[in-house]
């Protein structure tokens, strides 16, 4: 159990910082593998400071301790800081607000810092360098000051590996590594560390559930020319599984052993991804070899979803559609008899209709359900301490998603609840135009995703309304919800990586938050399709499938801010949403389909 | 007079390349300010091949002779090597396909290579000297063989600089350069050295004739806290502009000794543009002082119009407007008579009307006259040797602009001759859409503004159509009609100095082309304008107020394809155009404004 006090943990820090002449110690929100979700034994600032949002960095001297978050938390972070010892640090665009900036205006020459070389990327590494050049800072990176400190550390997680069903994926791990080894052959490259699990799961066509809501497994991967390495503790495989990676030439080391292997190779120019290995193994690799520095080959290519995955990514939908058909059917019977519900019950009901259904994981992210005031949070989850009750009049915004073994999904509806007021159904319909703005969209292939969003924005725009997140994400094939390369965010640098191309599954998701009052957000999940001309002299362009398969709730729409066209698309897509569900639907529940997906 | 062929030049350099040793000979299409248009003087490569283009790059060695241009003018340029000893190198996106790539590959380690380093920016010579570095080649900077071959070199121009009228710019020069030492300070730059001839237009409020259709005077500019010197030849200056200069504290040095004054200036750091800036200045200034390398200045303060400039624009916009009525109603009633025209007729009656109106100083371009085929290239320029006759049916394409003494144009229009067929009709309504929606958006003050272009394409993108030039380039005030740094193209990078400012002049010109066949282009001026909401949660928004005022021709419109909103802007339009226009006007040609702006 975990019975110290940040307090009590903050001062045995600085006990072992002044042990070891260290100046300045920093946590980074991140494990290894540069993952969105860490397991339990990489949560050092959370373990530390008690602050339980996604991101934060930890610098402790001994007369300061500080927490930087972005903006969506420091409301949060303001509370859960109290009496910690530690002062929240607002960090904006602003290169000021950051924590190296902190450092190069508070540390004297000389100064050591601790930064442990296992959880901070080679890109991360490389500013808090330029920084220590300048001012003449000592940077420690082999320093675990942390596992000095934390004796009930938990272990790393060992759950079992398994090989993804036969026909799932298009390709072989064989064929990956193959199209993999051309790609650094392109580069000038002759090897290549991975230390993301998302490219991992990709290219052994293995899933796990080392952490929450990604069907990942923790491991390192080395591919040269003549050897593929998985770094990986073989507890988690079984014998059969073992035996079919050494079968594809795959060797097994164990997990720990990456550095010190990657230390011992020689004669190699080795191709990493500087925002997703650590400086601890670039290290290793430098040692012996140059590096080469760009963007894994197989976040590439994993983006670029098959057709035949791409089927079986519509029959996910058609489950997950299947489930929510039975949850708004609750939610409205529940409504409609006057029965007691509340953000976590909609949690609740929600998951439990995903989990009949065959394939189901995980969830794919933690339920977003926020009534009113608490929609108007983009990152709001309900707790056991905290929800509020589904009573009145106002708006329901539900952002839900899972994991099936045939595919990842991510939708958000909103529902109104009572008597929506004008203003609400309004600003409902603004965003419903924003998404079918982008449904709609034909644009030539490999234009910078990122140019897309304005053809979202531009109806908010309109009545000087926008929202701070972006449009669409990546998401990953039965993998990680958020993926790259593409991102449909005006916010985000247009880089070549961001590159529109045939396959790629992106979320379309614009809404409108008024804090305080309420929030919307309608989100589908669309699949980059060619889009074929006669006339070729413009080059290829492509356009979105939509891939989710639920109602879009109609009564919140004031029909005379609609067009013609898109009337037309919400009344197409509602009947291909009747099509798709309505032969897995019975009584009641194909009674509410079909009530739903009326045109209007 | 230049009686020598291509041929009898490049053996003569090549002797001489020889005599000094040079392995391989570089010819820039630049001058010592990087402009656009250079003065005879510095037109080398035209003067080595006779390649009429813009843009070209010459590589001479002694077994090969080349000429790089970028796909405008691929055709063209095959045409004009003709018999001259240059081989066409066909220049495109690929890195390999550049002049350099083809000196890393053909030169042999220790190569010598001469480049005027008067004519080649700082940007151009660093990507140059990468390579010289990676294949160990000797960079030549200071030999001007061109000189030592070129006897009857045309002298520099004189022309006389005049200072503008008062009233007419909105802060004085004192206030500018002020404003510049300002923004020296917040980048910890004490001094500042500027080489682009608009930017020292704008910062002295002067203008001059020194090359064609920009309306500026070669000069070089110096400022640092205590000191302004101006390089010009003290003949194009009167006595009293000279004491005007001198009283605001600018002094005035001899043009040719720009570079040694900058080898003696010493404990300051130089902010300066590497884009626009020669490395022979940069060479210079760096003998004893560290730089600065940012955009200049005074590019961002002048793309920023003051709303005084902004009623100049929109005064000298009524003087448009009134010459393009009286050209319009010539045309048409020259037609309806069954005269006898061609392109270059159109050109010099356009050009004589704009003559008559008060301030005319000049075109802002040479005017693009094309029919039909013609129309199709982007980049076409009708002369004595080659123009169409506009007989039969088809589109006439005008693309045309001038500098007034308080205000710059640019407007292109399309006129139906005879009957336009139905693909013609069906195009022109879609090229008018695209310049609608661009027209009509509102979007968030401080966007990058390649972002804005997929709001302007994407009606042609959903026929697999596209254009293959920008849809908006910045314009100056009474300057030039290229003026960075916004840009409204998807293929510019999205830069923090392409980010929408209050008052900025763009270009809105979507366009279509079918080679061989005809060419669409609609072109108005917009200026970026305040958009006011109560709320300001999401900040401050800008909407584009259409500054040009001229017909948009409505006989090619298929009213099917255009939506209520897109007719009431047209109608909206045309309605400001006659009330403006409609007081300056009389009889045939007040009858012919009202005519062409009837509501559809």
């Amino acid at each position: 159990m975990n019975t110290q006090t940040p307090n009590e943990k903050l001062s045995l820090l600085r006990s072992h910082m002044q042990q070891h002449q260290i100046d300045a110690f920093i946590a980074m929100s991140a494990d290894p593998h540069m993952s969105e979700y860490l397991p339990e034994y990489w949560q050092v600032r959370l373990w530390l400071t008690g602050f339980t949002g996604s991101v934060g960095t930890v610098v402790v001297t001994q007369d300061f301790a500080g927490l930087w978050v972005d903006g969506r938390y420091w409301v949060q972070a303001e509370q859960q800081l109290n009496n910690t010892g530690y002062i929240l640090q607002k960090q904006s665009h602003d290169p000021a607000s950051t924590h190296i900036a902190w450092l190069a205006q508070h540390l004297t020459k000389d100064a050591k810092i601790s930064v442990n070389g296992q959880n901070i990327s080679v890109q991360q590494y490389n500013a808090l360098e330029d920084i220590a050049k300048q001012q003449q800072f000592k940077l420690e990176t082999h320093l675990d000051l942390i596992s000095e400190i934390w004796h009930d550390r938990p272990a790393l997680p060992l759950q079992t590996v398994w090989q993804m069903a036969d026909g799932l994926n298009a390709l072989t791990r064989v064929e990956k590594i193959s199209a993999i080894r051309d790609a650094l052959s392109t580069k000038n490259a002759s090897a290549h560390f991975v230390s993301s699990v998302d490219d991992i799961a990709w290219i052994t066509n293995c899933r796990g559930r080392d952490v929450e809501y990604n069907p990942v497994f923790l491991a390192h991967l080395y591919i040269d020319h003549s050897r593929t390495v998985l770094f990986i503790d073989d507890a988690k495989l079984s014998p059969e599984l073992q035996a079919n990676l050494e079968a594809d030439h795959i060797e097994i080391i164990a997990y720990a052993q990456s550095a010190e292997f990657l230390k011992q190779i020689q004669n190699q120019v080795v191709l990493i991804d500087p925002a997703k290995v650590s400086i601890l193994h670039a290290q290793a690799i430098t040692l012996h070899n140059p590096v080469i520095q760009d963007i894994n080959p197989s976040t590439l290519f994993k983006s670029c979803k098959h057709p035949s995955e791409i089927a079986h990514v519509r029959n996910a939908m058609i489950k997950d559609g299947v489930a929510l058909c039975h949850f708004f059917h609750w939610l409205d019977t529940a409504l409609k008899n006057g029965e007691s519900i509340n953000e976590l019950s909609i949690d609740e009901k929600a998951t439990a209709f995903r989990k009949q259904q065959q394939g189901f994981i995980d969830l794919s992210f933690s339920t977003i359900a926020g009534f009113n005031a608490n929609g108007a949070l983009p990152h709001y989850r309900a707790t056991p301490d905290h929800f509020s009750q589904i009573v009145a009049d106002g708006l329901l915004l539900i952002d839900s998603g899972a994991q099936y073994a045939d595919g990842t999904t991510d939708i958000t509806r909103v529902v109104p609840i009572g008597t929506p007021s004008n203003e609400q159904k309004r600003d409902y319909t603004l965003v419903l135009k924003c998404h079918i703005a982008l449904a709609q969209t034909v644009f030539p292939e490999g234009i910078a995703s990122p140019l897309l969003d304005s053809i979202t924005r531009q109806t908010l725009w309109k009545y000087g309304l926008d929202y701070r997140h972006g449009t669409g994400h990546g998401v990953g094939f039965a993998l990680n919800v958020h993926e790259g390369p593409q991102v449909i965010s005006y916010y985000a640098p247009p880089t070549a990586n961001t590159k529109m191309r045939v396959g790629m599954i992106t979320s379309n998701e614009p809404g409108l938050y008024h804090e305080g009052k309420y929030g919307i957000r309608i989100e589908n999940l669309v699949v980059n399709q060619p889009k074929v001309f006669a006339d070729k002299t413009y080059g290829n362009f492509l356009e979105f499938e939509t891939l989710t398969l639920c109602p879009i709730n109609t009564q919140c729409i004031v029909l005379d801010l609609m067009t013609t066209d898109e009337k037309a698309w919400l009344n197409q897509y509602h009947q291909t949403v009747r099509e798709r569900l309505s032969p897995h639907l019975q009584g009641e529940i194909l009674n509410w389909l079909i009530e739903n997906t009326q045109a209007i």
